[in-house]
């Protein structure tokens, strides 16, 4: 069991990593102030709760926590101010006050509605962060909690820290395969922007990792997980350093958006966006072998690493453009310098992003 | 024209008073950071717009804002999450970013919804608060910002302060007089909990301050809003000492909830209310005038100081047991202890609250 710590001063948290945690949760929790008190909420989706639900309300309700629950559909769909809503009214029916705590048990979609849900009862709760899936290292960690709104993702939300992670490693052996690439994703995300032997490391273990061999799980999370929060405890509310938690993600969201949310996962999305900014990287001045080496990182993880032909550069472009980071003609974009490192640089020419798009759909360089 | 200051640190922002001051919004709105390069949204409701929009709008355009709008409707129903969707969606189609500000027109209603959007479009823009009501006096300063859930007011929200409360007093002259009187309980309230002389003033120059005299109105909005400030700058999550601001307001929010939302405002719900703290306060030791000077402040005021006996007793002690300060049969009540003086009382039996109840419908003891 590892625990690291997210410095945040008096919003400081610990993200404890280990196997066999669910069955714990009744002292984590109150060693991070939860009071048996008042009621708390878990939030699951449909997916998990016949996995863990059960698992992780009675230990807590042996420990005298008084539990209600609320299942959401599982999918990208439950961030919706609709669903929102629903857990408004479950929370004030379950007479939540405001020394509850909101608990989200899923992945990153669970985490972010219910991270929302708890930022905004009553003006705030506790919220404490359960993650089940790889990808929800990044996502449980940081305190970035959203909703989506039909016209954009993520549109509506909050900072919003957690008092506490608490990530059993155990919960993952369930996951689909897909799901696991696409969390080794952001892993791998978190080495290429910060740390080069790390990202090294992550290839060098695929095959474990995909095999959710626990000690290789527990390391790489917990590697993924103190690089993100390493970047937080700079920049919470990202002045400036977080923004390079986007590597990939410019060019991802795009694709997400315009594939239709669901043809790719988040993560499958960003590997793509992430050879895309390594191809930005070659052309600002870096070695061509920082795109090779991606590719074969990610290739290692079973990720994509080519932009399905059908897919329309016009339109990528397009749904690029209502990014925040592009103004008139010129984009910003966080562009690897070599393995390991990454710089912010603005004022790229959106003629040479679209010659990208354009080369990513062929592949090999 | 006067300049108060709410010191939060990094946060701390001016509230500025005075006449003609929509036609300089410009450059105050400048002088607190906000840009011109992003476009900026205005929310207010349909009786202040065709009062005040063309004005402060033009008076933003033509120092290079570029604004976009959007009008609720009139009342409390605008405090919905359906508006608030709306809402979004306006910021979306207008094309706010993160340095964009969303400016709130109007009084309370227009404040909190417009504050909730603001606190979570792109997890938080700047907010701007330009109050039209004397009752804005209170809700425009300290940041709590809200929409109400069918179950429950003021329910899904945040703490998210203004970068800037610009106080313009002459729109003050085209309100409604229930209005006025509703907005001058908030400010004999501040007298109330915290400064003897000011209650006073308020009842001494009734006369003026209901003829809406500009030079009574800007002193006692100064004095009611550096109370307010004063009190949310030492304790701006109302860890403690902020709930004294909430005189009144307990019984105030139950007669508010069983008599149907609109039969009485806000702040004539809460001046009955402040009646029944006085009485309690005279229950727990306090001298008898403390009752007899608070009924005599609030009628000078034309304020109600008597429940109408068609509310039930029964209704409004349920009403008041959904509220958070109520536990097992005891309740918690900010007590007044003399003019300009109170305390927070615990576990007042609820047998003794009935009783005052009651006698808040016999009218004077
Ligand atoms: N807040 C942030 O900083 C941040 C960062 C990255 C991504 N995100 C968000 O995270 C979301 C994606 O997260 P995700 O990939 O975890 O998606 P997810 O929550 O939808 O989980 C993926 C799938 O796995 C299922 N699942 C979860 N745990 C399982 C388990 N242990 N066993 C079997 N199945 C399980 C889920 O039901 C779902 O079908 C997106 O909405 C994205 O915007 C947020
Ligand atoms: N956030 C806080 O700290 C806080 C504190 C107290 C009250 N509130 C909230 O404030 C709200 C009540 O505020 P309010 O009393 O200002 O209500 P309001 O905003 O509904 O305004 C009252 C009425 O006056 C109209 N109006 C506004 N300005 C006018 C003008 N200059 N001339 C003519 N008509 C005008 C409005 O259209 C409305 O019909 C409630 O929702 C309450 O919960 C919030
Ligand atoms: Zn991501
Ligand atoms: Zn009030």
């Amino acid at each position: 069991m590892g625990t690291l710590t997210v410095d945040l001063g008096e919003r400081s948290y610990p993200i404890i990593i280990g196997r066999g945690l669910l069955s714990q949760a009744g002292s984590h929790l109150k060693k991070c102030g939860i009071r048996t008190g008042s009621p708390h909420l878990i939030i699951t989706d449909s997916n998990t709760a016949p996995l863990y639900l059960e698992k992780l309300q009675s230990a807590l309700e042996s420990e005298g926590f008084q539990i209600v629950t609320a299942i959401v559909p599982a999918g990208e769909q439950s961030k919706s101010l609709a669903v929102y809503e629903e857990m408004m009214t479950r929370a004030i029916t379950g007479g939540l006050d405001r020394k509850s705590a909101v608990i989200a048990l899923g992945g990153g979609v669970v985490g972010d509605l219910a991270g929302f849900v708890s930022a905004t009862y009553m003006r705030g709760t506790y919220f404490v962060q359960v993650p089940t899936t790889i990808l929800a290292h990044d996502s449980s960690v940081g305190g970035k909690v959203a909703v989506n709104h039909p016209l954009a993702k993520n549109m509506i939300g909050a900072f919003h820290q957690p008092v506490l992670v608490l990530y059993d490693v155990d919960t993952l052996q369930t996951l689909p395969d897909r799901e696991v690439s696409a969390g080794l994703s952001e892993m791998v995300k978190h080495g290429l922007i910060w740390d080069e032997s790390f990202a090294h490391w992550c290839r060098d273990h695929a095959a474990e990792l995909l095999a959710l061999q626990p000690e290789a799980l527990e390391y790489g999370l917990e590697k993924g997980c103190a690089v993100k929060a390493e970047v937080v405890s700079r920049d919470e509310r990202e002045n400036d350093l977080r923004a390079i938690l986007n590597l990939g993600h410019t060019i991802g969201h795009a694709i997400e958006a315009i594939a239709g949310y669901g043809e790719f996962l988040h993560g499958e999305a960003i590997a793509i966006g992430m050879v895309g900014s390594a191809k930005l990287g070659v052309r600002l001045g870096a070695d061509p072998s920082l795109e090779t080496e991606t590719v074969s990182m990610l290739k290692a993880l079973r990720l994509p690493t080519v932009l399905p032909g059908h897919l329309s550069t016009d339109d990528i472009m397009s749904a690029m453009s209502h990014d925040k980071k592009f103004t008139e003609g010129q984009m910003n974009f966080v562009v690897p310098k070599a393995i390991g490192s990454v710089e912010f640089v603005r004022g790229i020419s959106s003629d040479m992003v679209r010659d990208i798009v354009d080369e990513l759909k062929k592949g090999e360089a």
